[in-house]
């Protein structure tokens, strides 16, 4: 038998074509809730990015001739923004190749792997063979209109036409395309999305039009925008051999001090020179005369200097209080509500903030405990039981201690904002449990708790003091009657305001004193 | 405000250097035990496609003086096999460029993505800068040795230095490198993995060399090894509209007769012709003449035409009955054990088998459930709470119907075998929840719990019996010395072979009785 092992390339296009369960592409019910949700959260990005307040417009409907047939079956996906646009020559390449994005720098965005959208392009064509359409304007002049497909093989977009047309004011980005999906098992979670982006977006006005002519208006109750996010230098606890070589190969000049002050995160002139003593390396040296030896000295020693300020937190864009705040009133109309924005930390020389939400009763929480889960602004709503949010709320906080009863209405919201949101799939379904953001979870979550411990105790005591005196009630009136009766007095007491009845009388006891 | 949004393109290494926690590299304690899983099952596969009973040597050891610093810190891991070894020329790519691999064929390998021995030399790169020796012999005579970085932006090896000696005799391939890793904290999930590599490959002898000098070894207990799985046709359907443009691309002429029984898994000429009438294809034209609209009914045709064959499953190579046997047998040590192999399946057009272990007692087994979960001959060690098989266990079986106390001692083995294993993460860690999966999971698991069902009934009774024996014998001597003084006999009437005693009887009872 020959021993030959035959090795052969493929794409990058090839590769999540073959493997498309890892981008969230599995079946048609799961592409798709991916493919909603990937261009949503690219119009979410290319308005928040610039300030805008973000229009979307979203629909489903079933193609021609298909609205009979069982599920799988066609649909069509039109979405329409308001936001930056894409330039002309960026078009066919943002949508027909994989690797190729604006997500690929030290911003928090919610895109992370820069693919969604050309998943999107791809799982459409491999299930219908049907070109997409892609409409973009950046000026509100002129709106460059492309139909194409994506040569997989090459991954390299494949343009059928495009044209040139007048924007009429219109500046944003329309993505129209045809692919096998299943609404009737997917409809759900798709609800779901939209609900809880509207959570976090109060901001956005959002329309989805389901493929029955259903539709759900999300509109927005605040103008408050969050600061767009800033990209950022890294930081040198997270940084490896190979990022610092490409540091230094792109450096123009200038001494190892200059070089950690301009290159790294937060590393001013004081750390940088006390950090070089350190590490043994000359301050006024070029980096480039480094030989790969020092190189790997220069980052062990990054790593392990304690005295590098941490990450700051103003590169991020949380939502912070009022946002927060807002998005849960409005979507979840809580009876009690609590809101709870930690200081940023770092994990890996990568900041982040945690933000945790509380809502409890009111008409959206039935009885028992909800996680919702969001990252940079993203609803999670696959793989749950993997997520650190999970692990924390069910192994580390202990409902007892804040007298929350096993069943109490209640949903706790959890979301993380970073540069780098450590996903564990390219589908973006779940958060590696890092123990930095586990300390920042916990907290949060005791946080919020504590004041729903303050609230339900106030309640409680106000419920007591009630019942205890709806008995008085009953009795009060016939004493007091009786009293009144034995001295012989005209009018009864004012016992109602003796005992304070009249605060916590309702009308059906209002009626007996009578 | 400017917003111009800026577009980049990286390489597919630049990709996975940047988001190494998609592909299991998160942090130094899971990317050492990456590194040496991906290592290893490279060696396994490279034996088994050839059928060569394994011999694998791994070693992890501190790199020089790094043996007394704090974890975590550098390892050297070195692994050697006897495989088929890599032709010279492919040496450098194989390790040096992601997506450049043997695996992209629809055949059952462990491996599935082409990556992990590509990922393994990047990790090892970026955290210690140390270029990587990798030596391979496919004919015992020239072995070839490549010291070797990759080119991280060009996702291209970047050759030092490359020799050829003399292999005197010796065929395979030998892999050291240096990574940053944490063995304090990764040790424990390392030795569990090749512990369980070693319960599904009992034909494979596996030596491990930890830090310590401690060694592990797994000897072969078998010298059957499973057929080596073959490389099979796409089945019809499982294929999407791109597969089917390329199949028509690649046909060299001839009618779509010929074409359906040439390109597809499992398609005769009756079969052809019959599908061919219900999708309303001409039978005699040449499927290049078919336009893309044709194509587009071609594929749903085949998805939705109900008379192709299952796939068939002798493509796979599952453990089968005696190989899963001998590794329970050796590396469990039950008191009791079952194996149940379920007949070839299939999903989305590819085959798998299900296999489902059971141990059950014996000195390996704790109290209380143990899952242990293979794909491909791969122990999966992570996310369990995200598998199919923990969800089917745990969801689905009602261990009370097989009178299984609660506290049992017992381990579920699941393995299953496929030309593609739904994973959901490049790392491999868990499988996907397709229903055709579970359903055969489902019903492996049932049948391996009535075998214990059966053997504690049977131990059960069996306790009884004995349990009543002894009271018995310890009332019937005194019954048989009465009775024998009213009667004034000499001798004890034989009681012991009258009720069976002796059967039961262990030397407790047996000096009472005397």
């Amino acid at each position: 038998m020959s021993t030959k092992t035959t090795f052969s390339e493929i794409s990058p296009s090839e590769f999540f074509y073959r493997n498309r369960d890892l981008a969230g592409f599995s079946n048609p019910s799961r592409a798709l809730y991916s493919a909603v949700r990937e261009i949503v959260e690219n119009s979410l990005d290319s308005c928040e990015l610039y300030r805008i307040l973000p229009e979307i417009y979203v629909r489903l409907s079933y193609v021609d001739g298909e609205e009979d047939k069982p599920e799988p079956k066609k649909y069509e996906l039109l979405a329409v923004d308001n936001g930056s646009g894409i330039e002309k020559e960026q078009i066919p390449k943002a949508f027909g190749r994989i690797f190729y994005g604006s997500k690929y720098r030290l911003r928090q965005t919610r895109g992370m792997f820069g693919m969604g959208g050309t998943m999107a392009v791809l799982y459409s064509q491999i299930t219908t063979n049907r070109a997409v359409e892609i409409t973009s304007s950046v000026d509100g002049k002129t709106a460059y209109k492309f139909v194409m497909l994506i040569d997989i093989e090459k991954n390299y977009p494949s343009i059928l036409s495009e044209e040139a047309n007048d924007a009429k004011g219109w500046r944003g980005t329309k993505v129209k395309l045809q692919l096998v999906g299943d609404y009737f098992r997917s409809s759900s979670k798709i609800n779901d999305y939209f609900k809880n982006t509207a959570l976090v977006t109060p901001y956005a006005n959002i329309t989805f039009v389901d493929p029955n002519g259903k539709m759900m208006q999300f509109l927005r109750n605040t103008n408050t925008m969050p600061e767009p996010p800033k990209e950022t230098l890294p930081h040198p606890h997270g940084i490896d051999v190979e990022a610092v070589k490409r540091l230094i190969k792109n450096w123009k000049g200038g001494t190892m001090t200059k070089f950690m002050v301009q290159t790294f995160h937060r590393v001013g002139n004081k750390i940088a020179l006390d950090f070089l003593s350190y590490a043994g390396i000359p301050s006024n040296i070029d980096p480039r005369e480094l030989s790969n030896e020092d190189i790997v000295k220069l980052t062990d020693a990054l790593h392990a200097y304690d005295k590098f300020l941490p990450p700051d937190g103003r590169c991020l864009s949380p939502l912070g209080e009022e946002i927060f705040t807002a998005g849960i009133v409005k979507e979840l109309e809580p009876e009690f509500y609590a809101v709870e924005v930690r200081e940023p930390a770092a994990y890996s020389g990568y900041p982040f903030i945690i933000e945790v939400g509380l809502a409890y009763g009111g008409k959206n929480n039935q009885p028992g405990l909800r996680l919702l889960r969001f990252a940079n602004r993203i609803p999670l709503l696959y793989d749950e039981g993997s997520d650190v949010s999970f692990k924390v709320l069910n192994e580390e906080i202990d409902f007892k201690r804040y007298n929350v009863p096993q069943d109490a209405p209640l949903s706790i919201i959890t979301h993380i904002s970073s540069t780098k949101v450590p996903y564990k799939t390219v589908g973006k379904e779940y958060i590696a449990d890092r123990p930095e953001i586990e300390k920042e979870l916990r907290n949060g979550m005791r946080e919020v708790l504590r004041k729903l411990q303050v609230y339900l105790g106030r309640k409680g005591s106000m419920e007591k003091q009630r019942r205890k005196m709806n008995i008085y009630s009953r009795y009060m009136p016939l004493i007091a009657r009786f009293s009144a009766a034995l001295v012989g007095a005209k009018r009864l007491p004012p016992y109602n305001k003796l005992i304070g009845l009249d605060m916590f009388q309702d009308d059906d006891n209002a009626d007996k004193v009578g």
